[in-house]
């Protein structure tokens, strides 16, 4: 329970940040014991700049990924502090992991307000804590401010194989447009915290409704809302199949599939350029999948109309899961599915547009909408 | 000169990330024409994670280092966009300097509001590019995003001889305690933007007054607050002269100078205790500087009278100058000063206490105030 009603302004930037070196090694608040070796780190702990042990050599590239998160744009209402912490990390090693990249370090910047309580800071730092933890990721560096709300920028620092980095270029045609596993449970459960917040009563009503068919979805759409995690593991297992003659592409899906397939035909349109002057005005690739072979459960479909949504615009139009999308080549498909769960949702064509083949049959386009700051 | 009033908005993010990368490469509005090899770079534009390369080897540590600067805290009234933009790569390449870090890349992070103008925003994306060109730090990625006000949180990665890194802590008894240049014009120009905007008539009649004495300073302090520069090229220099048997230790001095020397007897403590575990109640390190050595004008002193302030407490307890704060031992001091400016004010005493020689003889403790975030 808590107790204390001590501000952050009353322990100050330089006892903020010994409090976290401490977490960092163990956490009474959540019990963490940090068991890996941080003799390298205690070498430049309170030090101008974080120094760090990496074995790396000229076949490696230096892999670094910056993600700014913003309470007001990033942080939904209802989300913890401990979970905003968690999902400074995600966001950042989900960027690296879609390289495949091995993880190195991460440095923590953030800015908080003054009067915010010590134990929702504390709270805040075990998520942090926690998520380094589970990613392997050790906490290096980093600074804290002062601003009127929380903001976290998180740095990602790895290392990978330069012939087996996943861009988001270099597929071809007939190659398999894939994900590695559903999409639009945080679309989903955005949508369910945006509700509570504006209308309680019509928030209760549809909950009952949707219980019917399914409450576990709820939940579900509310963990991959609040608390989602990255796909490390894939990116690894893909990055090892990625050879010279069966190259792989993958990028995260965060600001929506639809976005990220203008993304990845975008890049590669850019990478023909780059490699063939003569190809500017004949890159034809394009995107297809089907309606009928996207992961999507009935009751996902039977929840979304309860909440006048149209679950393809959840599957397709918002982010935030950070799923991998990624193209294979034919060959690698069964092998592929005996190491790691994904879904095959289309194909790459000739044909120069991006389109979903309906259940009825009938062939749609599909437009670039997705989500962007600043817009 | 300007005309055009278009927002940010109306570009979105993904469009100003083209802006940047396009400006990286060469900018009409300042100039810019990058000659650096960008190859390795263009490979990632645009993807998940930057990838570089680097020429590591196990002798070597990765150096990193993140600052965020927020407008309402850090940028004076009266900075320029650029200036910001400029200011957000020397906080961060300080850091790395004062390790005597080698620069490999910098990740630019920045938020901002929906209505800045883009002109604005240009000017400020045009002092970041040319502060990395001034520090040979290539733009390798970033993220942006929105906010009520300009927050930029930069990322500087470097590496360093691991046996030649400069520690804060590392110094014996005897040895001199020195600054690379003279320090609190950067504390003088704050005042003076800060009098401007409390008190346009008082402020003029101020600088009628220092005018009489020195014109040259206002400019030069202005300097300093508005477009610091790092101590770059001597962290490099320092680095090399520090051997196992002749230490080198250093920091920059971003909080004030007397807050610094606090931190590197911190740091000293600590390292003594972690090599010898029965040493933490024997540490007794200090330091002992002399008013007689600090490199002051007395066109400083008279221009601090002028403004009711005191000229030692510019000097010790206002930082932000990014000058460099080291020790070294006597016999390096003449071989040295042909490589490179700087001043000995002092030595590392056995006094256990921080203490300044007054001119009139007294002797006086330095206390630790120095400038902290959430205090």
């Amino acid at each position: 329970m808590k107790s204390s009603q001590i501000k952050v302004s009353e322990i100050g930037e330089k006892g903020l940040i010994e409090r976290i070196i401490e977490k960092s090694r163990t956490c009474s608040s959540c019990g963490f014991d940090n068991n890996t070796d941080l003799s390298n780190f205690a070498t430049s702990i309170g030090d101008d700049s974080a120094l760090t042990s990496v074995d790396m050599d000229d076949n490696s590239y230096l892999v670094t990924s910056t993600d700014m998160l913003i309470q007001s744009s990033h942080f939904p209402k209802g989300m913890t502090y401990f979970q905003m912490g968690y999902k400074s990390v995600v966001v950042n090693v989900s960027d690296l992991a879609s390289m495949g990249a091995e993880n190195i370090g991460f440095l923590l910047n953030i800015a908080i307000p003054k009067d915010m309580l010590l134990d929702d800071f504390d709270d805040l730092i075990c998520g942090v804590i926690r998520a380094c933890d589970n990613y392997n990721i050790p906490l290096i560096g980093g600074d804290t401010n002062e601003a009127n709300e929380i903001i976290i920028s998180g740095t990602a620092i790895g290392q990978v194989d330069k012939n087996k980095a996943l861009m988001k270029y270099g597929f071809e045609r007939g190659d398999l447009v894939c994900i590695s596993d559903e999409l639009g449970y945080a679309a989903l459960g955005f949508e369910l915290l945006a509700l509570k917040e504006k209308d309680q009563n019509l928030y209760h009503e549809k909950i009952e409704k949707i219980k019917e068919i399914d409450s576990t979805i709820i939940d579900l759409a509310l963990l991959k809302a609040l608390k989602p995690e990255a796909k490390y593991d894939e990116g690894h297992i893909l990055r090892e199949h990625n050879t010279a003659n069966n190259r792989i592409s993958a990028t995260d899906i965060t600001d929506g599939l639809a976005s990220e397939f203008y993304e990845i035909l975008n890049s590669d349109r850019k990478y023909s350029n780059l490699n063939d002057s003569n190809s500017s005005n004949s890159y034809t690739k394009g995107i297809r999948i089907y309606e009928e072979k996207l992961p999507v459960e009935d009751e996902f479909k039977e929840i979304a109309n309860i909440l006048d949504l149209n679950y393809l615009d959840l599957f397709l139009h918002v982010g935030e899961d950070f799923e991998l999308l990624f193209t294979i080549n034919e060959e690698l498909k069964d092998q592929l599915s005996t190491e790691m769960n994904y879904h095959v949702i289309g194909e790459i064509t000739d044909d120069d547009t991006v389109e979903i083949v309906l259940s009825n049959g009938q062939i749609e386009k599909i437009s670039s909408r997705g989500y962007q700051h600043l817009k």
